[in-house]
């Protein structure tokens, strides 16, 4: 019985890594589509979404299933929760790769945005891109290390994030209500991906110490 | 034992009851605040965010408890198990609510969007408030009728949110970008606002049907 339920913990968890691993590849191609308006790429990201959102769901009836089944308690319980909230959080972070790529599909075969703000969303996508690759190991081997650096990551995407805002608010800027709308909202995509990713850190904190951390607020 | 059981799955209950109550609270100062430029109310939506954010953290830690020493199974189980997404949700909601406060408190004495925009936004922030309303109910008496009003009050507010965009993007549109960005984001918050609310009721549906959904795309 405590090989099979050790087995079950252990599908849960790579289930969890595969499903960030997912996340990963579909924000990068999402950051290089938007920044590149390649608009296969966006489709394809789009297309994908659902695999994200079923394998999701398929993690959420194998933890409700452990529970029944195994009744677990202490910190192999504490997986198995957390597992439910890391899943929710992959998933939304899947929809706003999702969004980001939409964004790359209605204004091509134009950029997003306007000239004066790519480096910017360069540098945001590439932080996003390396928070989701750091996630994929994190949910590995735990290493909270790693949880830390996605921690500072994010810090420095919130910070791009405001600069968005004193560029499109400041006096230089030229860009139509489009651009305008485009970039406060690409600008909260990118943010909240990142958010999720240290709601997640948190979870894979709570596993080490047994802290509950609500999600933040962002 | 079995009774003690129930009646920690009634303080589950009433916990969700309680926080979804505080959060049909704020959303009503929150579009009271951000509609009328009322920066006191404001304030005290930002103000009062930790105790939702508590109270959720207090429930989750119960619902982990419950499953630690009672081990629910079948629908017992799926109850704790929904109620931890549904704090989740929530807390997010409250968190919302203080999003479009701090909106509000940012441009006071002025009002967040210009003229052309007010009447959809106090119909979208009626909505949001009616939503979180029948929430409450909902959580209380699992009245699947309701989960389908919250569902085509939602559809509303989505149309709600595309007429912004149109309005924005619209060739009569005086708005400075400071309007556009504000509209976008106010826009959005409402939005997610009423998304979450419709997570809530898929996972009430959950309790009554079983079917696991996950998180709407939105």
């Amino acid at each position: 019985m405590r090989e099979v339920f050790q087995q079950e913990l252990r599908e849960v968890q790579d289930g969890l890594v595969e499903i960030a691993t997912l996340v990963a590849q579909a924000i990068e191609k999402a950051t290089r589509a938007f920044n590149e308006s390649n608009v296969s790429l966006a489709e394809e990201v789009i297309a994908d979404d659902h695999l994200i959102d079923q394998r999701a769901q398929a993690l959420d009836e194998l933890a409700i299933t452990i529970l029944a089944r195994q009744q677990p308690v202490a910190r192999d319980l504490r997986i198995v929760v957390s597992a439910l909230r890391i899943s929710a959080s992959l998933e939304r972070m899947g929809d706003l790769a999702t969004h980001i790529s939409q964004l790359a599909r209605y204004r091509f075969p134009d950029k997003v945005v306007p000239k004066s703000l790519r480096p910017t969303f360069i540098e945001m996508g590439a932080l996003d891109v390396e928070i989701a690759r750091k996630l994929v190991t994190l949910l590995e081997n735990e290493d909270v290390e790693l949880a830390k650096a996605i921690r500072n990551e994010d810090d420095k995407v919130d910070a791009l994030h405001l600069s968005v805002f004193d560029k499109v608010l400041g006096e230089t800027w030229k860009g139509q209500a489009v651009d305008t709308v485009d970039s406060t909202l690409a600008s909260r995509y990118h943010e909240r991906f990142a958010d999720h990713a240290v709601a997640i850190a948190q979870k894979v904190d709570y596993l080490a110490t047994g802290d509950w951390v609500p999600e933040p607020v962002g």
